[in-house]
């Protein structure tokens, strides 16, 4: 095809769609990059948000900041209602409209999926954007406040019992962070509570937690999780979850806090391809990360259903999301200069999860290791990436000061349903 | 009286309730010290929340931190929904409970007011409380976004005029704080609008902006004001406010962003004493800042009316509050003494108001003077006083940090009406 200034339409302010829009930004074209909201979130620290270490501003940047110097990008806010292939045009909310493109880029992520029971979310909340960490965060310092108020021991215990359901890595980093704050950075605040006797389950369904790890690292991570007084127990599949807590089969456990990290779905824009979808709803995109049929169309991050040399799935991981962003775009431009696209292979970088304050286990495939250095390794990691969003030495700065001395001022229970509701605007 | 352990309740957790609880540290006593948010606020620096240049997080801290050494102190997050002078009970919501007292200090605060006009609250919101800021940022952030998306050149620049009713200190602060940011830290993220072309209007009913202040420093003001580019209009008495802007008598002004700083009311509180009050609804305390007939009931802060030597009101402002709260607890570890109490002195340490990012008036009676110096001195005061909070050093890197780069992560819009509502918990 022959395009004088190609349309290009990036669907996604995430890792995916903001890694596409940076690798696009010495070409001619016009970029429109579509996103709900109008700031681009660190993910991987959210969980520290919601257990009141770091503030929403700490993790994240505006796109259109990110993006002011790239002159062939205009930022939208909106959000995405459809998608035509064959018409190429993708359709937003307010104002309702339609915008053509000649290449498209969705990179819209995922969300929590409670496999049909949606109608547990009201219970259990998951852990996917920043309004979800407030949540998570008034849920979590609530409970303290009922239980020091509470009338009877049973309730007092159900509010200082805390479930987390999901053993994989945000379930863990959640479950981890929850007890060392409980006993070091809440334990003077109160009167009538012993906030150190705070109970945290983690419930993984299936028969070990972190199942994409190696058994070594998996043992090394229960051990500490252990170690910190987190409860782990594997096999238990949750039936039920209520106001009451949680059932597993016959057993019942009493609480009044349950965070949901056992499993995403993809956004729902995959089924407006017209293509196959696996069964978590990702697309079965080809080797070049398009869709079958539309070589115009690449899929990038969460949505994309990108299999590895050896079998496996490419995870739902930032890097991945950030590599496959780049793909799509470098696609774009060889398809623009009649050059014949390239597959996409994924360069696993390691995997880290962090347990508790202050160990971590890192798997670099023949390198694995566990504790303080892994933590060490994850936290230089993590303060790099965090780099571009702000300025180095102020981060570092500051995110150490807020992690050694529990700051106090993210401790703010806010948007209690007290207070009136924001008033409906475009 | 003789009471062997008295139960003191205080009633806020403002600057009134917690320098009252604070001057209450070495008696043995009771304290509740009821609350319906879990922090105290730092509301002097409020509109550089609400302006997107500081973080809800950097001005609060949570009163049970503060008050964590405070053995003799409970803290209650709950409402308060009744008070009995005569049974000496107060009466809080979740779980509905009275809670009795041998003293009660009662300083609630107050909220903005509408005379009257409740239905402009929609439109114009004011800014009192984190959830306010948190609103105002993000109608502000918002009409950015609106006029980016505008069809036509009306809607545009109805949505770059932004309307500040009141010209208050509140009116002036905040109405300074928005150019400077529409025109250095947004400006290059935007592609179809130009953010210098924002227009601010400070509309003040009276003949005068800042009536508490003498005349030479109200014109550094006013010119400080114009310079910044803010259209400040007096003798404009707003007669409507609606979805589409303001209306002053016959003349209207197209807007989608109003925010109101024109009064405030006392709390709600006030009228369950039985006792008389002013017209905006405060408590006209005797001089030792109890309540006629009732010498163990306290007032202090905005619910308090107290008259100055002079015949002025002592001004709803943190100083003041923070001097009534003390007196008012050395008055009841007086009666406790069988002492007689003391009647309250208002020691005015000086008035701050701050004009844009780098000026400021400073009135102190005698010594006036406005300008850059003011500014070092308004910002030495609020940087001293954020000190309580959190680290001495720390915040100032992050302040300077923040005040000066325009820190970008707290420029992000939550709470946008797409996401699911928060769900009502206790």
């Amino acid at each position: 095809m022959t395009i004088v200034r190609p349309r290009i339409v990036i669907v996604g302010g995430g890792f995916g769609g903001m890694s596409a829009a940076k690798a696009l930004k010495r070409i001619d074209a016009d970029i429109t990059l579509i996103d709900r909201t109008n700031y681009h979130l660190f993910q991987p620290m959210l969980y520290q948000v919601a257990t009141a270490s770091l503030a929403p501003s700490d993790i994240t940047a505006p796109i259109r900041y990110i993006l002011r110097n790239h002159k062939n990008v205009t930022v939208l806010l909106a959000e995405v209602n459809g998608i035509d292939v064959n018409r190429k045009v993708v359709s937003v909310d307010i104002p309702a409209r339609e915008i053509p493109y000649d290449f498209l880029i969705l990179a819209p992520g995922s969300r929590h999926s409670y496999f049909g029971h949606t109608e547990w979310e009201e219970f259990a909340p998951g852990l996917k954007a920043v309004e979800d960490a407030s949540e998570v965060r008034r849920r979590f310092l609530l409970a303290f406040e009922r239980a020091e108020k509470a009338a009877d021991l049973e309730d007092r215990e159900a509010n200082l019992t805390f479930i987390i359901v999901g053993g994989g890595p945000t379930g863990v980093e959640l479950s981890g962070a929850l007890p060392p704050i409980a006993r070091e950075a809440l334990y003077r605040d109160f009167r009538h509570i012993d906030t150190r006797k705070t109970r945290v389950i983690l419930l993984e369904g299936g028969p070990v937690i972190l199942p994409s790890f190696p058994q070594e690292l998996r043992d090394v991570a229960l051990k500490s999780l252990e170690e910190i007084g987190v409860d782990v127990r594997t096999n238990s599949v949750v039936t039920e979850v209520n106001e009451d807590g949680v059932r597993i089969g016959d057993e019942r456990i009493l609480s009044r806090t349950v965070f949901w990290a056992a499993g995403n779905e993809a956004s729902p824009l995959g089924k407006m391809l017209g293509v196959p979808l696996d069964r978590a709803g990702r697309v079965l995109v080809t080797d070049d990360l398009s869709i079958p049929g539309h070589e115009e169309v690449f899929v990038a991050g969460d949505l994309a259903h990108v299999i590895r040399k050896d079998g496996r799935l490419v995870p739902g991981v930032a890097p991945a999301a950030n590599q496959e962003g780049v793909t799509a775009a470098k696609n774009v431009i060889r398809i623009l200069r009649r050059q014949p696209t390239r597959p996409f292979r994924y360069f696993n970088k390691g995997d880290l999860a962090v347990i508790g304050r202050s160990r971590a286990i890192a798997d670099f495939g023949k390198v694995r290791f566990g504790g303080r250095i892994a933590w060490l390794l994850w936290l230089f990691v993590h303060i790099m990436y965090l780099v571009g969003f702000r300025n180095r030495v102020t981060v570092f700065i500051e995110w150490a000061y807020n992690y050694f001395t529990y700051q106090r001022g993210v401790r703010l229970i806010t948007n209690a349903e007290r207070r009136r509701p924001a008033a409906p605007l475009p």
